[in-house]
């Protein structure tokens, strides 16, 4: 099943209150409500069980539908989703706080391969070392899924005499709605989804006045990079 | 393409920004946003500009993208429904204005065949009339043709010796709420989906001192109903 008809499935048994109670069921109300036959409405009903994301019963002979926390939480992630993106499209907005990260960016961000491509596609030429911001809100670490899915502006791989550095994508970006600069998604990277590396041509820690444990804003530009 | 795959591909286009201006998207970035092949990221991109949701513009031998009002406005019907069914699962809520209509309700829910069912399915004796509600809201009007395309408690059509009389899809609802009633669809009504016919135990003109232009909220319940 198609994630965007599961969704569709879910939405209307929540209409008819599946949501904090059984709702009765029978295969035809069913298969009115998906606008499916009754033998697809069958099947359909088993997958998102088998799936988690209905608990039913059955009582004398009836079919009683309830959907899970997990399909709420879809639901809720869905609407929040649309919200964002009717609000602010093309911009994905964080808000986390700064940590002291391994300190490798520096080692990366200032390898001349890199910082060629930096300065041709995103326009400025790196101060060497990132800013880690750990996002906190589940809602903000799943979107920072959401960005890793889409396309950034990509800074190739190289090669030098003593090993390979991996492909780099980045999204424009601006912290505090000050500084301009990029995040960094590396392709193997250590950091899992409530990590941001942002980078800017300037020292971030000094311009910003930035310490451990303080808060962040990031926007993320998300259409396609004309480079 | 299904409904709930356009909606999605949709919500991605809007994501990246393509609501207000023109966004440049290659087929490989469109691929990856969407998560399918290049190959069927055209034809998808084909077929939302056919279904009138897509601008689409080549410059430069560039492909320019950006939603239609028509796609916005579905992306944000999905929003609202998600809100409504969140917040209110297993309830439509309308508000209209009262208004006399062709006086035909009286004529059939007194008809000895639908009284009986309805005391047996609904619980109650309609008083022999109809209140008749306009509703203005094009967001209630669709919430209307949601409801239609549901399938509440089915009171079944009947000849006499003079004619036959339709079916009637009936669902509980509650007016101001106060009075326990009705809604009720017949399979041919007159009424466009800004209508809401509503019946009731009781003459609600006078029992809710109502007179035509006067604003009326209808709670319907949508669950399967156990008759």
């Amino acid at each position: 099943m198609k994630r965007q008809a599961k969704l569709s499935y879910l939405l209307g048994l929540l209409e008819i209150g599946a949501k904090d109670r059984m709702v009765k069921a029978s295969t035809s109300f069913v298969s009115t409500l998906f606008r499916v036959s009754q033998q697809s409405s069958s099947r359909i009903l088993s997958e998102l069980q088998d799936m988690g994301y209905l608990e039913k019963e059955i009582r004398e002979g009836v079919i009683w539908l309830k959907l899970t926390d997990r399909a709420l939480d879809e639901l809720i992630s869905l609407k929040d989703d649309l919200e964002r993106a009717l609000k602010n499209p093309g911009v994905f907005e964080f808000e986390g706080r700064v940590f002291s990260g391994y300190r490798e960016g520096a080692y990366y961000v200032s390898k001349r391969a890199y910082r060629k491509q930096f300065y041709r596609k995103l326009g400025f030429d790196p101060y060497p070392g990132t800013l880690n911001v750990r996002l906190e809100d589940p809602d903000l670490i799943r979107l920072n899924q959401r960005l890793r899915n889409l396309k950034g502006i990509h800074i190739l791989g190289f090669e030098d005499v003593e090993r390979s550095y991996g492909g780099v994508m980045t999204f424009k970006a601006k912290i505090n709605d000050e500084v301009s600069g990029a995040l960094i998604v590396a392709t193997r990277t250590v950091y899992g989804p409530d990590v941001l590396e942002f980078i800017a041509p300037v020292y971030l820690r000094e311009k910003l006045d930035l310490n451990d444990g303080e808060r962040v804003r990031i926007k993320v530009y998300l259409t396609e990079p004309s480079g």
